[in-house]
């Protein structure tokens, strides 16, 4: 009973795949990952024969088991994408909840020397692991990637570099337009920094050693270091920061591959893909603490500006900043499914 | 396994308790509730006949099933309490995690003809059901109660109230001193409701009309409103203001019926309930959002003032805010144990 | 030339007046004090043989001299007011800026221990003197006092004790609801306190010795010193905190004295007083960071209880803070003027 | 007598200069410019034929008429700059405080067919001005820069532009590392222009139809629009914005006339100015709201890396933000003095 727990209409599975690819991370973070698979109701009663899928990504710091949190005066997420189709607002689907958890709180859903190989474990791992054990239509027109924060620039980025995979995405305030978003964080960093000689090592070090977020450098600090280990990790695995942790100066060359990076950047280099989506999801809240509204606005323009036809586009600044709209997440699940069901 | 996992090295009963106090109660909540006991190690093979127990209690707008959500980097207070009989640092117990929720965020855990009769639940209620169907020493100076915020606010009152039932408590970040917790959040409220009339009952129909805290509003005047009904209902229930909601001018009457309840305020009717304590444990962050640092020193000094013995209390200020201190759980839990065992 | 000067069409004297009631005061500032007096156009040319006259105070930490401090794209007050005469658009009148400044930042417009007896000086010394060498109209109908922020509390509390001298009044965000204005102040208080040992004499020592507005506390700190200074000295002139230090908790004794200067709780005191004023000006901003729209619609509310007559109130919450409120002065001023000359 | 008025043991001249450069200037400024001109205790009486001369520039929206204003418990530099001469800390010095005033709040201290040529306005007509009317030594080892902000800029620049003519320089919190300044104002900027259909010229008609900075957006869209008028202008005078104001997303080609600006750029190219200077101070709070912090310390490392004797540098991060640091000046006023005269 709410709002202690939620009925699901359909049945979510809790899985454990085994991952070749993450094997040996560089990191150390096991390789044998929780999975979540939902079904929707009549799934398993039923005789369709092929169901579209949507995989749902996490935001920095995010692990599946998160998913099961419960709030006051809201479901969770899992409770609320069942309502979809439990309520016949839209075509069902099969829903897949990732986990890309790393030490450093995330992977940003990319192959990295600093973290592994998370991009590859999410396409050639999950993906047909899926495929091979739940009724999906196995093919990129049927396939859908979500996420909100870093799993919105996941569910950005993943169609853009599979296409084959992926034909659809929702994202909600996902990071874009990098100067906006981490600019600032630099800042705080190098403020931060002055306490451990500059050394982001140390504050690891340190941060490993004490409870978490007991000081407030520690949200930045991880998410740097994280960023770092995704977008500009040396051969050996070592994250370089992209700006000199005691001016906060810019380091051009490792700069520019963290703007590698920035889905608004990445358009053109993609744009093949991106005309092929069949639905295309954009949300932020108007007051986003990391102007992810402006990333929004930026990506849906560049998307026009490259031909995406309009209406395969859901554009909305809605009402509100990064924190809380979790609620904006079914919106966006309904939408895809009726998109991907046509 | 971490961080999607914890194991426990006790057991954890999932229980439902048929409240007969809580039927019908005004708000129309349900008088079954979930009750979940934490039984340590060797409680099921061990030949030990009697363990001291432990109440938490949550802050405003907590229901007991959130004390399993997971965060990055810290396990939830079931892990962390379960870690601290496991270790052996401290003597075992029992916890026994309590929900007084309501449709308004919380009870207080208190009788009120605007919520329900919950401190009567608690103490009539769930202390005989547990001593009935777990092996407790069922004795006052076995007993104890703790929780943070509003619950740490239960937690003083409780055993001023029943100094029968329970002879130690813990408090972090407890209300008190209401003037530094309350007022401020007036002034919020007063400009709120400048968008309903004045009337907060309009604003209440609005909000279960829509998706919660999508108003800057929410919080605030959720819980003045549930405090209003905790404190200062009428008689038939309906809550009332503290302060009038144009101008903010305090209501003499009605704020004198919540200051009745501030833990500081109480001490001196209370002094020989508290003076009969055997352990009582009070902390706050020493930048707590709603003053509570000043709070728990007030506190403490009345505490002082009275002749409570110093040896049965321990004090501190730690550096941080009222958020993220659920580390504190643990080391006030294990302190209590302790004294319990004595 | 603007925006480096302005032409004034009228005129300002910048007078010293010697006050004989200031001398010898606690704090050794002097007595010898500076009084502007703006005389509009056609005074000296004219043969009117009587104006109103509008005395002005000021806000906390505010001496006469700051009434001449240029800001970018506004005109400082003294030219404002100026041009409401110079356009025609309010009858002429007298202002009168009035200097209160203390050692700790200002005097509340008060007669104290703590700091002296500014309450006199303005109404049995500056009026008089006012009078003798300027053609006013000597009599209450034709006066009226006006400020900001404690300059509005002054503005408040002098026509109550000194209806005899004055019949008009507008505050801009005067002081009053005290629990808004100043309990989470007293918080802020306690904190910063911690470095001082609980000692405000300890930190004013400290003050003092060194630039001043270096540490984050000296705002908070000066402000209570010299309300206490005003509101609650002892009789050899010692400020009494009206809270306790260490804890916060109030004292009550000494907190009523704040609150019995707390221009809504006087109402019901000088009601006779307020009834026989012909014009009350009220605003504050819908944001005031003290809660003060909150005071000025509670003293407007009290005003009606006993019976103001409404055409001689005019309210407004206007949208901004209690910053830059400046440009509000000039629209009391033509008010008061009109009213003045009816 | 303080706080309401200082003496002088020096005198200021409070001159007006012609500029034959603004007139005609684009924004209809006036070529008519006040220019203040201190001279130190001595300098009318004595012997002395040649004095250092430090020039002193403003932050935004900063005129030459506002180093008069008075704040509670400091007082204004010209005063402060006086003590430094009259207390014999330092070797006399002239002062010379220069306007550079605009409509739009500031220019930069460059020359911009958005604004005018105040950059030479300053180097060829206020310096040789002073040097005819005043008993300076004429001559670049004998003539320093100073200001804060945007003033700190100016101090940075002049002398890089013009080695010729000016020796030395001090930095209070001078704009550099453009990234971290202004970035998160285009973030803001986007959004307040959202109003106004994303046109910055729309905002300026509403800016000076109404008192100003009544909306909160109209700081940042002042500076943004005079910093564009600065430094992005088109031939033809009208400001370019280096974002596009419905994404923000940067305009490359734009913005990089902005980073040509940025001091920390212009180290490489000026590396010869920059090697000749005899002393340079350099500080910022280290809570500086714009980073300035990092900045000075990316200028100071910069200063380094190029060879810049390390005893010409005077580098500090004060605790302390970006306001109220005034207090800063005169300090570094007496080093320059100091060395200037060496």
């Amino acid at each position: 009973m709410l709002p202690w727990e939620g009925e699901l209409a359909g049945r979510l599975d809790r899985e454990v795949i085994e991952s070749a690819l993450l094997r040996g991370n560089p990191l150390g973070d096991p390789h044998e990952r929780p999975l979540w698979v939902y079904t929707p109701p009549g799934y398993d009663t039923g005789a369709a024969t092929g169901y579209p899928a949507v995989y749902v990504l996490q935001g920095y710091t995010g692990h599946v088991a998160m998913w099961a949190n419960r709030t006051p005066y809201r479901q969770p997420f899992i409770e609320t994408a069942d309502a979809v189709f439990a309520s016949g607002l839209a075509p069902p689907c099969i829903v897949v909840y990732v986990d890309a958890w790393t030490a450093y709180g995330g992977s940003q859903f990319v192959d990295s020397p600093g973290t592994g190989r998370y991009h590859s474990y999410l396409c050639d791992e999950i993906v047909p692991w899926v495929d091979a054990r739940y009724r999906t239509i196995p093919d990129r027109e049927s396939r859908a990637v979500s996420g909100k924060s870093s799993g919105g620039f996941g569910a950005m980025i993943t169609p853009m570099l599979r296409p084959d995979l992926f034909g659809a995405l929702a994202t909600h305030a996902g990071d874009s337009l990098y100067e906006y978003v981490y600019i600032p964080e630099f800042g705080k960093a190098v403020r931060s920094l002055r306490d451990y000689g500059g050394d982001i090592q140390r504050w690891w070090d340190d941060f490993r050693s004490r409870v978490a977020f007991t000081k407030e450098a520690d949200e930045t600090l991880l998410m740097l270091l994280g960023c770092a280990a995704a977008f500009s990790a040396r051969e050996d695995g070592t994250p370089e920061l992209p700006f000199d942790p005691r001016s906060g100066q810019l380091r051009p060359e490792v700069w520019q591959r963290w703007l590698a990076w920035d889905p608004v950047r990445m358009i053109d280099r993609h744009a093949d893909a991106l005309r092929s989506l069949r639905a295309v999801w954009i949300d932020a809240g108007n007051r986003d603490q990391w102007y992810l509204d402006l990333g929004a606005e930026a990506f849906r323009s560049g998307l026009e500006r490259i031909g995406v036809a309009g209406d395969s586009v859901h554009f909305a600044h809605f009402e509100g900043t990064h924190t809380a709209i979790d609620y904006r997440y079914p919106m966006a699940l309904a939408w895809l499914a009726e998109r991907l069901a046509r």
